[in-house]
């Protein structure tokens, strides 16, 4: 079996700097490649997993997540259970319901309950809860300290989506979603978005609001109506999630407007309700076994002790679906 | 407030009475009646969580599901979180992937960390492993020993299914789905099925195999080619559950079969990939909160040494959806 010291001998370096590679710990980007190229050449697979681990452990980790009922969070929850439990670990599933008086309780009780770590998605403003005591780990969201997170590459989301309805030949394009006061990765989705669209000198056009679930569909349906209802201004349109992709392509259809002949749609996450489910939209892909993966990985080194990255950010990839012209 | 005692004066029985018909367990049909109306007419809410805990518990439960990647899966476990938090109780979240080694483990892992009981929904054959050491509830399982579980009423739920078909005009109907070599209650769909169409002399036919998911496809295949093919000799069809049900008529609109006016489709569970999604097939639906309720319910009362009722069957209702005449 191949090890960390034949990857160090092969790349020329420390068994250290290996391992700082695998661990997503900052070294040079030039030792980076060297140490890649090694792992790959070799066939290296890091077991991430294999170490001590101390005895003071209850090897249990609270994952909060706004619900489980809903097919992002319950594929990735999925996910983080399969990493815990190769390492002995269990996880209690906490459902905040988006309630950030529930998020802060989960949060206390972890700490009472000596819990070894938090995984978190919270899209309220727990800043303040969270604290160094206990090892934390943040998904899709960015919290003013020092605390690690683990997002998909949510700007580069946004501009594949604008460069894919450009090359698809939309003469103009739109971002729809509703907004969230919380400076949350989904915000990046929109900015990723404008500044394809900027630097390609494209005609866009963005449909947002900060306010309620009614609110936003009563914008939409406004949206619809001065864009697409006489004749189709906007040929190309990017949904915030494929939740609000697919609520958008049900009022289309009211319309009688054509998908994809009339305007193109490309949504955001690419979510299953099972392993056995297929992808029906077109969409932006998150790679969530990776945001699993790295996740646990992430909690296992704070605990540890163990040098992280603050920001661990994961490649997207676009998937053809119905919604988009071949 | 209305208080037990309030209910037990108005139906003229002792409170242990109401306790017991409020805990499900057996009492003379007249007086559940009397206890009913009791509680009806003074809009008594039995605070089924209101009981002395004894000190030396972890407050865990373990949760043992195939996946919770699976919107009947998800939905029953935000359910049974939002119940047991209600009563201070934590839920670790297992997935077995339908591995019965994983499930035996699950179990030995609940006991040696003192859980304090498991709630599981497994479909593999694990009798043996299930002591009766631990308080256990199954979900939608019947063991061989005297474990308690919590079912929809499957029977009567293949028996509507076969009454509305023949309601709608079907001449002749039809049950497809994959079988179980374990006695689980989803047979049951079918046993119901059948009972009707022979109390009412209605012509059926069963599509169903003990094999692989490719096998039952293969016989699913042959099925629609000699029964819908060329003309339509089957105008109803029961699917063991609705994603059978999504599959099949996805076969059908290959061969440009129209759905409801061809043929009628009726599945099982209404499962909603989130709460805000919406069921859009024919289907009989599953309480999916009342089973977490009544789970919850039964797992605490066995813990706390109260008598519960081996079987606890729930009712089932039919949802009208796009697939079946109105």
């Amino acid at each position: 079996m191949v090890t960390i010291k034949d990857v160090a001998k092969e790349a020329g370096v420390s068994v250290g700097t290996v391992s700082n590679v695998i661990n997503n710990i900052q070294v040079k980007p030039s030792t980076r490649i060297k140490v890649e190229e090694a792992i790959k050449k070799l066939n290296y697979e890091p077991n991430i997993y294999a170490r001590g681990f101390k005895m003071n452990r209850t090897n249990t980790i609270a994952v909060i997540l706004p619900t489980i009922w809903n097919p992002f969070f319950s594929e990735l929850a999925y996910n983080i259970e399969k990493c815990l439990r190769k390492v002995g670990m269990k996880m209690i599933l906490c459902n905040s319901n988006e309630d950030n008086k529930a998020e802060i309780e989960y949060i206390s009780m972890a700490k009472q309950n000596k819990m070894d770590g938090i995984i978190a998605i919270t899209y309220s403003d727990i800043d303040e809860y969270v604290s160094e005591n206990i090892p934390f780990v943040s998904i899709d969201r960015y919290f003013s300290k020092n605390i690690t997170y683990v997002s998909s590459n949510n700007f580069e989301g946004g501009r594949i989506a604008a460069k894919k309805l450009d090359e698809l030949g939309c003469k103009k394009i739109a971002y729809i979603g509703r907004g969230s006061k919380i400076n949350n990765a989904t915000r990046k989705r929109k900015d990723g978005f404008i500044s394809y669209c900027k630097e390609y000198n494209i005609d866009y056009e963005i449909c947002e609001l900060l306010g309620s679930t009614e609110e936003f569909d009563k914008l939409l349906d406004k949206f619809i109506e001065s864009n697409f209802e006489d004749d189709i201004k906007i040929q190309g349109v990017f949904a915030v999630t494929d939740e609000y992709a697919v609520d958008f392509i049900k009022k289309l259809n009211k319309y009688n407007i054509k998908i994809p002949k009339d305007v193109q749609v490309i949504g955001f996450d690419g979510s299953k309700s099972s392993a056995k489910d297929t992808i029906e939209i077109s969409t932006i892909r998150q790679p969530v076994e990776l945001i699993a993966e790295e996740a646990v990985k992430a909690l296992i080194n704070i605990i540890e002790n163990n040098k992280v990255k603050k920001e661990i950010i994961l490649p997207v990839k676009f998937i053809e679906g119905y919604t988009t012209k071949k």
